[in-house]
């Protein structure tokens, strides 16, 4: 029998019948009383003097009740990281998509019909959309205070790289591209506000950071956070799109002036010429390895196309530039990375945060040092991996680590000798591996962690706060479990609210893989507080010590003797009677201990547990049409513990599809006009008939700081797959893959240049 | 300088603004997506069996969406009290009025058509209406296990009563008669109901007992508890009305039926033929007196109609039947109390819960004995009134008393020696006191008390979790002034939630006069909860011990020190970083020590303060039309202390207008087809031009057991008026009025009569 009675086993998502009952309530489907419908006028040039916005005739269409621009915003620059930002552009537009004025109207079609009656005169300027022209002399400056377009530079070095280089048996050097892709949740970005008389701001919105979120926004609107309220409503999908955007401003600024509720759902368009898809990357990379496979140094220079705007982008150019150091015990090491601005959507958060980008670069790299070298892609991982306990050459300190039974796994799932050794004409396998974080320290020097608020009403009901978000991926039903487990209690008494701020603790969000541990951990220590409570009421009612209390199927019970015991919801109401109506609220919080990195040279130790993977794919490519057929897929995964082993492999398989898509379908193409494929018509996802057999392997090593032992999976579920694929495109063809997508096309065409 | 910073001070109430501009979103203004709006068929007869319903056609109704009947029921009998309920009518209609059947459709209008096309074949039965009739041998009986029609009968007796009736100087003896009123709030009573996959239900209900409420539902659809949520969003208006009412329930069980949200709103004849009107009661007195006004000993027979269900009824009329024995010096008293039903609307409980019309009573014939004694009616009450400290006949302990000053400072601000001596034709002038209580411990055995939650956020903003029942009458301010004060804060910075029995408090609710003193013990409890964990905090800021830390004016100080100190919000947001994101979370409560009564005897002590007043009306009788025009009004009122004395003031002003209303205005008219007068046309309310300049005056003994000394005002804020007023006509014309209410007719016949 297992030591556990919820934790560690398979459970629907607690919200899921509701979901596929089409009961839930997303933002999309919110109303309130009085409430008004906007839309958002976006520049229709990349780059653009804003000469003159009439909005008279627009204003006098009868229905229109406000009509906002920059002159109706506070004017300040912010943005999460970089105040590069306002809510509407002011002098230039900056991106095809740019917000130039918005309308809120009693229904929808006359909001549209306003928007068609809002003349902006426009002086189109030069314009530069690619990050490595953007950084040439004499191009067109996005931002006129930042010379080269450059938002940032980042630098990490770690050993004698020169010399590890000299000391190589070969070097490989190359150069790959990671093209822009975007999200693809099925809900498109949105928020209702509602402004109250004393100003006091109310935004439904479904977003990863509704705390963060908040301190981002009170900034942009001058006032205090105190003054927001953000409440997070159930919301179709994120994987890392749903953080600050303006579209939430917007409304905002619409419910200001029109004292009214205000509701904008982007159109799909709105959503790809105005969301924040992926951080498109140039990866320049250079490794060295001795005879025998062992990596000697890694160089990288990575140049990240931020867009417009910087969002997020060097956050994650950074995590490209240095995450995967503590993959492998490299002790040599450069990187250099550049955010650059371009006049095109600003790019921002992607399920890998950089990671993926990179770990798809280092990936097909390995796999060409493995071929040079004539080693087994398999082995050279396990050579150069790292294990439990080791300190990463950037101080990381990894606790739990799978990598090793991840890769031996995976290999044995799909008989990877064998088939590498008796390869087949135009089929391959490719392995590759990835490494992750599970919370990111490096992102808010004074803070790091996570709080709960566990209720328990008057007839035992209880109720979990957290200050994370569910988008989705399972988050509450993870949380349930633990609490559940902790109070002896069946999964289904337990529930999980959405994130208002105003109620829930304050919690960084749903980002970095951090929820299960972060937010775990700190719903843990709420439920051992509310334990706390309850035992004493219990101990008072079986007439023993508090310390002599246990709890376990739905009661409390003396130490040894089971049989004496009282059932949980007499205990729960008899602590509500004797306190006179006060429920048992626990209060808790986890304080990891992570090292913020240092400003100089990086060292430090961002999260309290690293994940790791191992995926292999196996592909068939038609040597007459150059299409790629994915067969095949194994992902191994480090998890810790997996709290919910369907959801985690849920998480895995739902990585690997959209690690497919990436891979070999998706590319949001870029024009003069923005973006040329807004929409599901021409910007194409997999489908169910795309994706091949997964098969998830979990591998759970108890990782001593995660909550019962668990890691995240978010993320790692996606890293490894693109290169998976293209190193087995690779086995099954000699054709290396430097740039995303794959299309049939360019494999047609080097298949034919072999042949000629 | 006051001691005080917050209480004690005048402010609007915090929700005023909201209100005032039209921007509160009421229960009638809520809407959900995908909801539907219900209509009740209600019978016609007072009294008739239910042949056959016949829905066929209106289910073909396009927009119909769900019907519903008893058969749609779990069919469980139910009441808070007497469980004499049943969702739908079941064999028979009890009164014109009750629930056959409901609808629920895509709007208004096709919910309204689908009413008229349900056909109930029905089979009229004798009705009997007036609850002495009611008595008789042979009467129609409204329920058939109840013979003689009486649902309770009350008893009370102390002291030798008949021994005493021997030894007085003179005995007062008289039938009296209070007839039904509505409470006439502004809002309807109405709900929104919801109920998710799980069958969970959400109810938003403008409802004074959210949490007894919760359970008396649960009874009545067959769930636990646990499994009903109650919202209580912002309502208008209640006196008493807003507790259980079948409108609630079949807003659920339509939603249970159609699987969507469902709104009904009671039309206002719904709500007058279908509410819960005040309890009519005949009264018999009997009072002895010595020659010095002295009163011997009290005998009271009360007869109250409760209509064809007893909702409060009965605790309404053993109210009636002793609460008045703790104001004076009683020694010997007896009551008895008869709860009957008739065919009419099921009565219930209205500011002063019984106590008003005995007051009413008491007050007329304590001026008759006055009269006969040719004592001052002052100081008749002088010579009998309770003081502080004193234990009453049945064992009530009073601590604070301000009674005799009520009667000190009411008489000195209307000149009423002079008045009564020089009085002008015509002219009169006239005093009534009152006692109540603060909470009523003889609800609930198990339970009284009250409890609270303070947050304190990331940035200070303090939030308070109650759960009584903000009904307009400023419950919220007073919390919120009560935590201010405790955590040295300005007002505006606390803000008070309104409740959700998901996240605040259990909390018996608003009635018997208890919010602030019950509630706000418990919020104050809170606070100091609260207060305990940021102290511990600003010890650690400052270096000192936390029993050192002192707060006032938004900040933390060093005890003999203040220079020494740190800023509110600092505090708050260093608890809660330190914290990793845990809000300071106060959870406290307050446990009276009253004493629940015993079953046989009723002694015991129902409440931890008692409040009491005297009010004094002056009017003027028109010879030739019998119209009476109250002149001017003196209310006195010991509150404790008054923690918002503006808003206790609006309550005194709103209360001596409602009494003045019931007593010369408003009578609801029972006809054979129901309430005749079911509108505001007809059932006439004072305006502002029929309310004389009232003069509060607050009378402010600290009491002990009251948060800051406060006690409560609700209800004696009504309870003097009637009295006040009929005293001071017979003053001006020698008619005793002894039914309710006065009309120019009865007056002009009187005066006619006494000329003839």
């Amino acid at each position: 029998m297992s030591d556990f009675d919820v934790v560690g086993k398979s459970y629907p998502q607690i919200d899921g019948m509701e979901k596929s009952m089409g009961k839930t309530k997303f933002v999309s489907d919110l109303i309130l009383p009085n409430m008004l419908y906007g839309r958002i006028v976006r520049s229709p040039y990349a780059h653009a003097r804003i000469r003159h916005i009439d909005t008279s005739r627009a204003e006098s269409l009868t229905g229109v009740k406000a009509i906002v621009t920059y002159a109706d915003t506070p004017g300040i620059k912010f943005g999460p990281r970089t105040e590069d930002w306002t809510i509407f552009a002011s002098d230039k537009a900056r991106f095809c998509g740019d917000e130039i004025a918005a309308v809120a109207a009693v229904d929808e079609d006359i909001a549209e019909e306003a928007l068609e009656l809002i003349k902006v005169e426009y002086e189109e300027l030069p314009i530069v959309s690619d990050p490595l022209e953007a950084m040439e002399p004499g191009a067109p400056l996005v931002h006129e205070d930042k010379p080269g377009n450059v938002a940032f530079e980042f630098k990490i070095e770690a050993g004698d790289l020169d010399q590890a280089f000299k000391d190589s048996y070969i070097i490989y050097e190359d150069r790959y591209y990671t093209n822009q892709v975007y999200q693809a949740y099925l809900e498109p970005m949105g928020a209702l506000a509602d402004v109250d008389l004393s100003g006091r701001i109310t935004l439904w919105v479904g977003t990863q950071i509704p705390n963060m979120m908040r301190m981002t926004y009170a900034k942009a609107l001058g006032v205090s956070p105190d003054n927001i309220q953000v409440i997070v409503p159930e919301y179709g999908g994120a994987f890392g799109a749903k953080m600050e955007n303006n579209v939430h401003l917007v409304a905002v600024v619409l419910a200001q002036k029109a004292g009214r509720p205000v509701k904008i759902i982007n159109t799909r368009r709105d959503d790809f010429i105005a969301g924040n898809p992926r951080v498109p990357m140039y990866i320049d990379i250079k490794l060295g390895a001795t005879k025998e496979g062992i990596i000697t140094g890694k160089d990288v220079r990575v140049v990240g196309g931020a867009g417009a705007r910087v969002v997020y982008a060097q956050a994650i150019v950074s995590t490209a530039c240095y995450r995967v150091d503590s993959l492998y015990r490299f002790r040599h090491v450069r990187s250099k990375g550049y955010t650059v601005y371009t006049n095109t959507v600003p790019t921002s958060c992607f399920r890998g945060f950089g990671n993926a980008q990179m770990t798809f670069v280092l990936e097909s790299a390995l796999d060409m040092v493995a071929d040079q070298l004539n080693i087994d892609p398999a082995d050279l991982r396990i050579r150069n991996g790292v294990g439990p306990n080791e300190v990463s050459v950037h101080g990381w300190e990894v606790t739990s680590c799978g990598l090793k039974d991840c890769i031996l796994r995976a290999t044995e799932a799909v008989n990877w000798k064998d088939k590498r050794q008796r390869k087949k004409p135009f089929k391959g396998i490719g392995l590759s591996c990835c490494n992750h974080v599970s919370g990111n320290r490096a992102f808010v020097r004074e803070f790091d962690g996570g709080a709960g608020i566990v209720r328990v009403g008057l007839d035992g009901r209880v109720t979990v706060y957290h200050g994370e978000s569910d988008m989705g991926q399972g988050q509450k039903t993870a949380f349930a479990q633990i609490v559940a487990e902790r109070l002896g209690l069946p999964l289904n008494t337990v529930h999980v609210a959405t994130v208002d701020t105003d109620i829930s603790p304050f919690g960084f969000g749903s980002f970095a893989t951090r929820g299960t541990l972060m937010g775990g951990n700190g719903v843990l220590a709420a439920a051992n507080e509310a334990l706390k409570q309850l035992a004493e009421v219990a101990a008072d009612m079986l007439e023993v010590n508090p310390g002599d209390i246990q709890c376990r199927n739905e009661g409390f019970f003396v130490k040894g003797s089971p049989d004496t015991s009282v059932p949980f919801k007499e205990v729960a109401n008899q602590a509500a009677f004797a306190r006179r109506g006060a429920p048992v609220v626990g209060v808790g919080f986890y304080k990891p201990l992570t090292v913020f990195p240092d400003p100089e040279t990086k060292y430090g130790n961002i999260s309290p547990a690293y994940p790791f993977a191992c995926q292999i794919a196996e592909v068939e490519v038609d040597p007459d049409t150059g299409q790629v057929i994915v067969l095949n897929f194994a992902a191994a995964h480090d998890v810790g513990r997996a709290i919910n082993p369907m959801a985690t492999e849920g998480q895995i398989q739902g990585g690997v599809a959209q690690g497919l898509g990436w891979t070999l379908m998706e590319n949001m193409v870029t024009e003069k006009e923005g973006i040329g494929n807004p929409d599901f018509l021409d910007y194409i996802t997999p489908t169910a008939l795309d994706v091949p057999n997964i098969t998830p392997i979990l591998v759970e090593p108890i990782e001593p700081n995660g909550p019962y032992g668990a890691k995240g999976i978010g993320e790692p579920a996606l890293n490894p797959a693109m290169s998976a694929i293209t190193n087995a495109i690779y086995n099954a063809t000699g054709i290396r893959i430097k740039e995303l997508p794959v299309s049939a096309e360019k494999i047609l065409a080097e298949l034919k240049k072999r042949l000629a």
